[in-house]
């Protein structure tokens, strides 16, 4: 086509539409890099104040995920699902989840993250496996879905590589925040997988990117909005982000405490994010009728072993120490551990996710930049949480580290609980529920 | 300083001001190339949604400016002065205003521009004479100031160097039309010259860059506002520019009608506009106690032939053929001149400077871009203006062309005139003035 890219800008920057055609020519400009990063970064300053109309950013995104390969499946028994979350602090639940619901026999193609700034990636929390390996070629994973119903790797470089080139460039030019081009990101790259459905977990509140309830629903609608136009049916939960998600923050301790919710354990409010994910994963699918059908489902397949079943075969598969099921005790260990404790009595009102986080960063458990190195052994075992009664000198929490940010990171903690005389009302973990 | 330009990019994206300090940091990383292309884009369209407040729109200016050399000046009988245009149609008024205001004894040290788009630029009018050399060296051109009170060149890299990188970025990622970058880039240039006043014609109309007399008023407050806090007294005239400027459009033709003008002849219009700068001119440097002083000894010189001279001797001194004062018949000449007639008869209602430039620049009179060569022989030369009566097959204009561009050229022209039965009135030249 006859495309200007100075006219594209100037028309996004004016608040007029792009044409379908005009949006393929941008995309296909940004994947060939024929489009130079300047306009490129003022083009996605223009979108970050002018936004996308619903039509404008479901053929950017469809655009965006045929830039590179776009994965398929064959038929099975059940539709092909997939769970992403926009990231919060102690967040392991893919690590349960994806073997959970494939032991009801749904297949979940997951492809992860890596952590960056304040919240971790599950490809680091998996790392902390020995031998864990996220890049198995295409066919060994096609294999494995088939045999045991999941894989969980990394993004490889021939998948949407518009959007890495676009979020390599928002992530210098102060474009990151706008719920247009944070939904194409996400459901690009998930569209890519080839699901019939994903269930979206969109954290809200002070460890979330979408610190309110408004601008996370206005996010969920968005990534629902793209969904329906590729034909990939969404569901999204709006989930309580203003303290960590279950008693880890860390890598070998997140995917410890994931491989305890496989075992039937771990803590009550992991299990039951989990559960209600799963449920409705399995819904999607059409391995559940109902949620409360999805919901047994799932605590079956936690209580006997077999979801635990599946997540060591998927280990085993990708060359990873499949015996850390049997021996977690085998994941990396920190060399130190120190107990911060309650100066006070009282009742614990606030976990701030964000303070537990920068400490556990600052002991190596999380990525400044994304070349920095981690290390999986160190991170924060949370002893009290909200609403839970101290007295003076009980343990809040401990530290594991291996000497790297010791003192910065007790000192955060020593600010990271607020306890209080009065008591403390449960929050609810699930907000809302959008399909 | 501890600078962070992502963390700039994002306060000025959520319309928070910036330091003094932040913004002599981007300036200076934007003239030492230490910030790359793709986040100076950003922070372009970022101040084109959220602007810049006078504060912070003075500082950005004065670190423009001072990105490179600054002239200085021995202190003269009057002040420096110079008087910058928005950019016309037809707009040759620098050629004969310099001239005439140095003959009253102020200096006016002007650096020019090319043309570029439908406007044209005194440089390349200039360059019609035959060896007129824009580059001078800095020590030449202080002398040729010092002994004759003028020079006309061109801006060395060496002067506001900021200017350059931005105004090169601007052009390619939409971010030309913003009032506080058009006014920075203007005046960041206009006070390197070492000047303490400045007249600004500012255009309003079809013609202009700035269509309504509304934005044209905002440019011209923020650019006396720019002034003000660089010590620099400014006024400015808000001009007419629904019309081309006098008779002529296209270059060796220009400068032929500005020679004119000194030799006390051309066009009612061009004569009027140059005295009415003129004596603003003379107003801001000390050399006239009234603007009706000013315009009388503005006419006077025009009319003594003192303007001429000084004109001469710039051309002179400056390498160029100064025989073209006394004989522009030495200006080149196109070839061929075809006349463009009426085919009704009745009143000229408008001529649109837009189609006539447009005409000229397909002669090859102008640039597309900035690499485009020009050809100063060809243009349009009017002969019927707003008001004037005409007949079926009068003459409207003649083009002067060399072959090139001939057929659009002719066709443009036909559309240019609206003639109608109604009588018109005229509309004013001076729309407001300003200061």
């Amino acid at each position: 086509m006859d495309f200007s890219i100075v006219e594209s800008i100037r028309k996004k920057r004016d608040g007029q539409a792009w044409s379908a055609a005009e949006i393929r020519a941008i995309i296909d400009g940004v994947t060939r890099q024929t489009l130079p990063d300047y306009q490129v970064s003022a083009l996605l300053m223009a979108v970050y104040f002018q936004g996308m109309s619903p039509e404008e950013l479901a053929v950017w995104t469809d655009a965006m995920r045929h830039s590179g390969v776009v994965l398929s499946h064959p038929q099975g028994r059940y539709r092909v699902v997939d769970k992403h979350s926009t990231g919060g602090v102690g967040d392991k639940i893919s690590i349960c989840l994806a073997p959970a619901v494939a032991a009801c026999g749904v297949k979940v193609p997951m492809i992860a993250g890596r952590g960056l700034g304040h919240t971790g990636g599950t490809l680091d929390k998996l790392e902390a496996i020995a031998g864990y390996n996220i890049f198995i070629d295409r066919q060994a994973a096609a294999q494995q879905l088939e045999e045991i119903g999941l894989f969980i790797i990394g993004q490889t470089d021939d998948m949407a590589p518009a959007d890495r080139r676009l979020y390599a460039l928002r992530d210098v030019t102060g474009t990151v925040e706008s719920i247009p081009l944070i939904s194409s990101s996400i459901m690009s790259k998930k569209l890519a997988e080839g699901i019939d459905g994903l269930v979206l977990d969109v954290k809200v509140g002070t460890g979330a990117f979408m610190p309110t309830r408004e601008r996370a629903a206005l996010l969920a609608e968005t990534l629902i909005g793209i969904g329906r136009a590729a034909g990939c049916a969404v569901t999204a939960l709006l989930t309580d982000m203003n303290t960590p998600i279950g008693r880890t923050v860390g890598n070998a301790l997140e995917t410890r405490e994931a491989i305890d919710v496989l075992r039937g354990e771990g803590p009550a409010d992991t299990v039951a994010l989990t559960v209600a994910l799963g449920a409705e994963m399995l819904l999607l699918a059409g391995a559940a009728t109902s949620l409360d059908e999805g919901t047994a489902k799932l605590q079956q397949v936690l209580s006997n072993g077999a979801a635990l079943e599946r997540f060591a075969q998927c280990v085993a598969m990708q060359g990873g120490d499949a015996d850390v099921c049997e021996h977690p005790e085998r994941l990396p260990a920190a060399r130190s551990v120190v107990e911060i404790t309650a100066e006070r009595s009282g009742v614990v009102h606030a976990v701030s996710p964000r303070t537990v986080a920068m400490a556990s960063m600052a002991t190596g458990a999380g990525r400044q930049r994304a070349e920095d190195q981690i290390d999986p052994a160190t991170g924060v075992v949370l002893h009290a949480v909200v609403g839970q009664s101290v007295a003076t000198g009980d343990v809040l929490a401990t530290l594991h580290h291996n000497g790297r940010g010791q003192g910065e990171a007790e000192a955060l903690l020593r600010t990271a609980w607020r306890i209080d005389d009065a008591p403390v009302a449960p929050s609810p973990q699930i907000i809302d529920r959008l399909s």
